[in-house]
């Protein structure tokens, strides 16, 4: 009898929804409301997945591309990154006796970090370079790492691989079911994302697109390194966004995820190619259980993104109304 | 009885090379002669994928890396890209009547390759720049596909994607067979082999890295398109190929394939980790079927890098001797 039921139950199922091999009717997304946002996207993956569809994609060019911070994890109420090289900066800083008398790190040390930032985007540079160069790429990975597996949030007091978004790994696990590609496209430095994506999202480093800083091989000890020089190569934002995918993946994704100004390039460029195109926000609106900010947030500001995706129906995930949890730990 | 001695030949193969999962005992490799180089492959590929094997390396990490000029396919009389180059300016010279009189390109219209070249490096740039740039990558992209589909090799005949090593081909299958990850890491233009890669090597375009031109978004009729700018953003040879295999990969090949000093860095690159690595260099040595050159030859010299491989007991692929076929016509 329980068999019958169910085997009704599943009926219905593939009645109302098409074919049972299709990933919505198990609810490949249990974290997102029901509603229009996570419609949208079992739509889409129905639409160039399903056999006969006039839009099916072929598994190969089944692309799609996700911002990190904000997107995939929390940036505030500040960048990760930001956090870590402040971290570095305390760490190094009995290395660096000048610094207690040089700007911006003299306020850094004191805990200020409004005046070390009053210097605007050359300040942020130096930092950055300061913590982010002059070593091996292999021993920046290893600080990487074991800061990662050590350093907590702020405010939740959580490991920052507990602040990503349990909708969006659902979501970068049901778009791989259905054989998409993904990647992660940030403005972050490539090599502090890397050592640990593979393990937190499920993407591997080579899918992994960032910032760039230079590198040189040199022989140490008779073995070739490559050394990180404190000069940017590459920033990966804004209109280099669609410029870095197509150096990095050389093909068009049919599927793209922001939630800043930073990230509309990539979602225009996402969905103006002549086959379907899918975009998507995350809007931050959750002031309770996350952050509420949009068009005048100095960090993750959104606002042309947002009359753009009203314009042309991109789908905007109300982080407040679309997703029943926001953490993984939420499900514990 | 045919049924038992088919039964005792394989179990032969077994005793003889272990477990009949490893690809080896089907001959993942039919157009390799047996001897050291074919050897050397089975027995990394074993070593680095059999369970309980001390040098095991998880899938992931298997990342295996090709040259594509004379490693991949041929680059006697000329490197494709520089014939491609030579067609594109042909074709291209009734819009650029001011060609007649200028050089390199004066010379290049009245098929005298040598007096454009006299330039040097300069005039090759030049050549490269008025032929790969100053259109978007949809089109470069077009014209590739639209030459690549009908040009012949100059002394052959054939079509250039008929030029690849038959040997190699079963390679990079057989390493996939075996879970690795192949990607082409190349001086040529990336833009320039991925409209073909997927098709002939089985590698797609995520997977081609390459030297870059420079591109820049801007919008044509309210759509997004990236424009080819006449200027690299990088050359991939040399120190430069860990330089980049580290910048799009992220991790460290454990197997590295090229034919000149120019992959010498790649090579060092992929077996300097603390885990096993491989590096094969494939040395022209068949003047009848292809062609013979290394220490002297102004196009794929390989000097340096053939002592490295003896020094280092690298393998060394003999054409001649080692490979039964070239191509993969000579299997029809």
């Amino acid at each position: 009898m329980k068999r019958t039921l169910l085997t009704f139950f599943t009926l219905g199922f593939v009645l109302l929804f098409g074919s049972p091999a299709t990933a919505q009717t198990l609810d490949s997304l249990p974290s997102w409301n029901d509603g229009k946002a996570k419609q949208s996207i079992f739509e889409f993956v129905a639409k160039v997945t399903g056999k006969g569809s006039p839009d099916f994609v072929p598994p190969a060019e089944r692309i799609a591309v996700f911002d990190n911070d904000g997107t995939l994890w929390a940036e505030q109420p500040m960048y990760v990154e930001f956090l870590f090289a402040l971290d570095r900066v305390m760490a190094l800083a009995p290395q660096h006796p000048e610094w207690k008398d040089t700007e911006p790190y003299a306020s850094l040390l004191k805990g200020d970090v409004k005046s070390a930032l009053a210097g605007g985007r050359q300040s942020i540079v130096e930092i950055i370079m300061a913590t982010h160069a002059g070593m091996t790429t292999a021993e920046f990975e290893q600080t990487v790492k074991d800061w990662i597996a050590t350093a907590k949030h702020p405010t939740s007091k959580r490991p920052y691989t507990e602040m990503v978004y349990q909708p969006m790994l659902e979501l970068l696990a049901y778009l791989r079911a259905n054989d998409f590609k993904t990647f992660v496209v940030s403005g972050g430095d490539v090599e502090f994302m890397r050592p640990w994506t593979e393990k937190v999202y499920g993407i591997p480093p080579e899918r992994v697109i960032g910032s760039n800083i230079k590198t040189k091989l040199e022989m140490q000890d008779g073995k070739p390194v490559l050394v990180r020089l404190p000069e940017f190569s590459f920033i990966d934002r804004k209109e280099d966004k669609p410029v870095a995918i197509n150096q990095h993946i050389g093909r068009r994704p049919i599927a793209a995820f922001g939630n800043t100004d930073a990230d509309l390039e990539m979602l225009q460029w996402a969905t103006a190619g002549p086959g379907p195109g899918f975009a998507l926000y995350v809007h931050h609106t959750d002031s309770g259980r996350e952050w509420a900010y949009d068009r005048k947030s100095s960090i993750g500001s959104l606002d042309k993104g947002l009359d753009e995706a009203q314009a042309k129906g991109w789908t905007v995930v109300d982080m407040k109304q679309d997703w029943k949890i926001i953490y993984p730990h939420e499900n514990r």
